[in-house]
């Protein structure tokens, strides 16, 4: 059989099946989450996320400068450390370009990574660099540190949860939409929605501040989609989910893009990946107290958007008008045809 | 400029220039060693390293089982804790494949890391696996741990110290070789040879033992060839070598190799690269010491096969002809053309 067939979940289901008998104790979370998570002392726990952007499948250089690839590249590790509630620290940067590449994009494409990590926190402390036959890859390892009181995992979501999200949805994919037609739309009235696409912010301290003043049950960032993040979090969870698509936040600028396009903003914030939002479940009522003093701290929306049900109800999201469409794995499969 | 100009030496000066700044005060050995050596409390030392091996680069499909693929993948990089001094705990893994790969040939590449990795007491605990357009990458973060007292760098050769390698030398390339030219060679009879290429085995418990039993002033890992791994201890150390060519261990059946090729298997040994062996400087008192409690243990070769000098003598071949070569960078250059 073909990984084509099975797609991405079906091979990292595999993967689980063949990795799961030789971890040992210290490893609190292992595959299956935005980071590992690993008892190093009584006190510390190391996180460890790997993610890969590869030219041509995650990228393309005609609307990525190699200093916002840097960004972008080391944003979404960043981002998976977050989703854990905890503090990035270090990277290793295993890149592989063609031989015919320019000095000068490579040390951009590292300015960018030193830069934006800088901003985090991180510091670069090693890596690898080998040549590629054709296309560049950008597979970064980023650490992190917490304690066993703060780490978050996808599986703790409890029936009954509000299900939150900050910021605004669909607007990564808005922003993409514009690059890829570049002519139609002004380059400065969108750039919110553009920079979203090509330097996303990672949420490290929004979810420290959650994590430390409020008890959230669980989180992951939306790197897939809404839809695919949310079933990540019922299937580590064991529970359904009910969503009301018209409250999830959607920027007006991303709602223009939609329009333009004759398309449905509502698809973008449910389906539309690469937002680097987060993604928590928690206590209506703990909710209710944190909302406030959460907006004020960050100037950041924090939307909830529906709620934790058993898990026999399904995944499902509610429209307006009263469809209701159920949530399978509808994200980015990477190894669809 | 284009990278190929500069070549892959001068593309890591470049990115330590980049990256040097950014490091805070708990990175021991950054980048530029075989791993990163970070301080995570006061008696416990993380070790990070980062290798990737792309097909059509480092290895070759018509040669490699995808079980042995992964046996190698992960011990390339439990070879670089090795060199530090370090203990192999956990691994990541970042796997790029074409989406018609068989899902059975992706399960014999983890079960080889698996079972490799369980070897040396390394898990897997996460990665992420993505579309490649053509070729396998395969790029693993290994994490290690050591204390402050046993973290041994590159850069601690001393003038006076013998210059030791574990093992045979130039064994990998006479495996490349036969690999090669299948049909030429009686594989039962080339078997150890041709496993050394496919499936080497990393030095932990050699350098643990060492680190434990002597007082070791630098070592690194033999993977680009002794000249090339000589050179970067020597660079770090700022030191130069003498090396005497007939004095470097060379298998009898590599030599039969070399033979049939009318090539020199002193240059296999000088060269050749991936034997994943140890190269270690020490006081030659203290190598007087350890030698015969270590290959008793081990049942593996010690052996000096020249000596550090101070810089301004350059790091010198000596062969028993008389002819002497100075070496500069000769080892696998990623990026010529």
């Amino acid at each position: 059989m073909l990984l084509s067939q099975i797609g991405e979940v079906g091979l990292i289901n595999k993967i689980k099946l063949l990795t799961q008998k030789q971890v040992n104790n210290n490893v609190i979370i292992g595959i299956d989450d935005d980071a590992a998570a690993i008892r190093i002392t009584d006190g510390d726990i190391l996180l460890l996320t790997t993610d890969t952007m590869i030219q041509g499948v995650h990228f393309d250089l005609s609307y990525f400068t190699f200093y916002q690839l840097g960004q972008k590249a080391i944003a979404v590790n960043i981002s998976d450390i977050a989703a854990m509630g905890g503090s990035p620290s270090y990277a290793l940067v295993a890149l592989s370009v063609p031989p015919n590449i320019e000095i000068a994009s490579v040390e951009q494409l590292y300015q960018g990574m030193i830069d934006l990590g800088g901003e985090y926190n991180v510091s670069i402390i090693g890596g690898d660099t080998t040549s590629s036959p054709k296309n560049i890859y950008i597979s970064i390892s980023l650490i992190g540190q917490t304690n066993p009181e703060e780490v978050i995992s996808r599986g703790g979501a409890k029936e009954g949860d509000v299900i939150c999200v900050t910021g605004f949805l669909g607007m990564s994919k808005a922003g993409l939409k514009i690059l890829r037609n570049r002519a139609v739309f002004n380059q400065t009235k969108f750039g919110t929605v553009i920079s979203k696409h090509l330097t996303p912010e990672p949420r490290v301290q929004e979810a420290r501040f959650l994590v430390q003043n409020t008890n959230i049950n669980s989180m992951i960032d939306i790197s897939d989609g809404l839809s695919s993040d949310l079933t990540h979090i019922c299937e580590s969870s064991n529970v359904g989910a009910e969503i009301y698509a018209n409250t999830i936040p959607v920027d007006r600028l991303t709602k223009e893009v939609a329009l333009y396009f004759n398309e449905s903003w509502i698809d973008y914030s449910v389906d539309g990946g690469e937002d680097f939002e987060l993604l928590i479940t928690l206590d209506e009522k703990e909710y209710q107290k944190i909302k406030q003093k959460f907006e004020n701290r960050f100037g950041l929306k924090l939307t909830t958007v529906g709620y934790i049900k058993e898990k026999g109800q399904g995944i499902n999201i509610i429209y307006d008008d009263g469809k209701i469409t159920s949530l399978g794995y509808k994200g980015y499969n990477h190894f669809s045809k």
